[in-house]
């Protein structure tokens, strides 16, 4: 007889993994390679190392070595928040009255609140072994500025965080928290540096973007030999520091015999799906399993579904290396009703070319539906998702409803990456009545197309 | 030779308590009983049943029965969180440099983000059971409305909190928390009771306070055969619930074989601590250890050591039964600097006995030093600890710094009771140096002792 399933599934402090999981390793057609702006030609190591911590960059190129050693400095730290629970929703699960059996894997029970702080301490401990004083980073809604606040502090590095000046204006929450761990937090655009000035110059009075926030970021980090620029989504590397979700989940469901049907979770940048997936993902493309994957964005910024897979800019300055992704242009702006994360105009390029190989699925859902979701979740399972995770909660809900109607047991298991506690203004609106949906027109999609650098498409 | 003890010991959920333990019964001088204001003879059962659930009139009565069994249905809410995680604070005692070993007892992973919710599902459950429709509270900082939001969502149970005005217009997001949870949340004063009309024609414009709140809550609840008040701290049963501390903290340290020496926690209303300390507390009246037990108080609020030992109202409304307690006087207010909660003029019954008893020892320390406890904490151990536990950690790390003169190799426990998102406020008053000390001169105190009531103290 199977063994009963706990609520929560802990693993032990030994078993949280000792290696990352390389996804790009296993894959068998693997990403384009970015490109330098400057020459169009693929990115070498030497054109990311003024920017980047060296290890990363090492990190970032490397398509061969499926697993990575986590050095035991970084599982000491992930010994004090991880490994996260796996928890079986039968609360969930009976509110539906369906068949199937819903997983989510709760990255939230960390002060940052999300998945993001286990790349913010690799990137951190890499920075410290290189002897760097200092990095930069920017930030919108906050998470990922305070995850990189708890890492430095906890390893001693100056931190310098440009946050959204509209965002630390509307979140000053989260701005105390970043500075509460030590960090300085400079609303952008800012005059510290010259890409901030000159937009300062031209728009007096601007709110920010996270565009310029990256270009002044960058700046700050590029004009100093201790100190470099670290970013929290997209990149490889970062997935690679994010596949310890996956990991995790795959023994904790492991131990007690049960193997997944779908695997679903929330896409922005795609590191927290891109670190869910990888080992099972690894698993599909060698044919040891036939998981069902499907990424869930907003409708409101629907890169997956509605995007074109080209090469562009991964920030709308205009100033980083070109990706081949997803993109809807890194001209493209959410519309203002939107809440959360979720944002990004384009795709990691990993989970772009996942999804171009057919290897996973993606839907766009709605904002409403996604707060309704949010609500039920809430009052069931007792954990105030963020809006991001809603997302995943939302698919999970709609596929065990399915299941109820054809009466299929499938096994899901999502990603619920973080909690809502500094995203009550949205949950606010959701409980006024006052939340409105947001679908991008062709034509608006059209323009946000048209900022794709006009360059040959087939590197 | 002993087991490596992990950063987070985890018992499983079939190790959740299956009863709780009432210290009432352990206590050879039990604590004086409640009165009833109008007759002044000790409160009976049928004084009580009006306003609390029957189920909750027993416990708070009960002086006989040492463990009382937790509902199963109470259980598995309890799964939903707990066992809550007892952490070796590896990092804090090697930045303090300390021989000493310290442990905390972490109430805050969840999304009431304290120890509330361990009483609020058992008092919700109980008002279900009891086929009560409603129960109303109210709520000062918050950290009780939502515990009790999340309970009643869960049990299909209705809520009305009344929420001190100026608390809900300085933290909205906790009230859309509430809201989220489906409770109708009133500022108060409101016209929608009595108490509330008069206060609101007496002083148009006030912004309310606890007194208040708490009048208007008892007497909506007692209007309706269907409607209970249920109360979040101060009371035996809410501390008889906390229990759950105490019993799950025992039984880690005892499965690496660690006795602690001393036992430290925040006290306010004296629920949390008296629910960590009862077990062991239970076991050094029956002479089986020799712990020290030290309550840690706002010097702000201190009721214990500078607080007189008599007949009380619990509220500064003076409707509430009188319980004999250390109290600064039922119409005592902390200064307006105070920040977070431990601002209430009692304390239970029951921890003012142990007290009184020379059972337990209690200190008072000022709000800057309680912040720089809190900030070494979030920047050490990485979790942002409520205002009101970080009276602990500050007690905890002196405690520790001692033994770092002396050489002792001191076993530490204290109680972590929850997280400071909600506290952010507080938090940029002390990033920015603006936060301030307050303590009470003697004519201060006399104020507050000029309302206790002129009554027989020797009952």
């Amino acid at each position: 007889m199977a063994k009963q399933i706990p609520y929560k599934i802990y693993l032990s402090e030994d078993e949280i993994p000792k290696q990352w999981y390389n996804l790009n390793a296993a894959m068998k057609q693997k990403h384009a390679p970015f490109l330098n702006p400057a020459t169009l030609q693929p990115c070498t190591k030497d054109d990311l190392r003024p920017v980047f911590c060296d290890e990363c960059v090492d990190q970032e190129m490397n398509m061969t070595d499926e697993y990575i050693d986590i050095p035991e400095e970084i599982r000491a730290f992930y010994k004090m928040y991880r490994p996260s629970p796996l928890v079986r929703a039968y609360v969930l699960e009976k509110e539906l009255g369906t068949p199937a059996e819903i997983y989510y894997k709760f990255e939230g029970n960390n002060t940052s609140g999300s998945h993001k702080l286990n790349s913010a301490v690799a990137q951190a401990y890499y920075a410290k072994k290189q002897g760097l004083k200092s990095v930069t980073t920017e930030t919108g809604a906050g998470q990922w500025g305070t995850a990189l606040s708890m890492a430095c502090a906890f390893y001693g590095l100056d931190l310098i965080v440009y946050m959204v000046k509209v965002s630390s204006e509307q979140k000053p929450h989260r701005k105390e928290v970043m500075r509460t761990y030590g960090a300085t937090v400079i609303p952008s655009p800012s005059d510290t540096t010259e890409a901030g000035r000159k937009i300062l110059a031209e728009f007096p009075g601007t709110g920010g973007s996270l565009g310029c926030a990256i270009s002044e970021a960058v700046e700050r980090a590029v004009k100093s030999d201790s100190c470099r620029y670290v970013l929290g989504s997209v990149l490889d590397h970062v997935l690679l520091h994010q596949s310890v979700i996956g990991l995790e989940s795959k023994a904790a469901l492991e131990k007690y015999g049960v193997q997944p049907d779908m695997i679903i979770g929330c896409v922005g940048g795609g590191s927290n799906y891109g670190g869910l997936i990888a080992p099972f993902m690894g698993d599909k493309i060698k044919g040891k399993n036939n998981i069902d994957f499907l990424g869930v964005e907003p409708a409101s910024c629907p890169s997956l579904t509605r995007g074109k897979f080209v090469y562009d800019f991964c920030d709308s300055a205009k100033i980083t290396p070109l990706a081949k992704m997803y993109t809807l242009g890194c001209g493209f702006m959410p519309a203002p009703n939107h809440a959360g994360g979720l944002r990004y105009h384009g795709m990691s390029p990993v989970v772009s070319e996942l999804y171009h190989q057919g290897l996973m699925r993606a839907t766009a859902v709605e904002q409403t539906k996604v707060f309704e979701a949010a609500e039920l979740f809430a009052r069931t399972e007792g954990i105030l998702p963020a809006p991001e995770s809603s997302h995943a909660i939302r698919a999970a809900i709609d596929e065990a409803l399915k299941c109820k109607q054809t009466g299929e047991k499938k096994v899901i298991l999502f990603g619920l990456t973080g909690t809502g506690y500094f995203d009550m203004t949205a949950y606010k609106q959701y409980n006024d009545g006052t939340m409105t949906d947001y679908i991008p027109t062709d034509a608006d999609l059209e323009r946000g197309f048209a900022s794709i650098p006009d360059i040959p498409q087939n590197k």
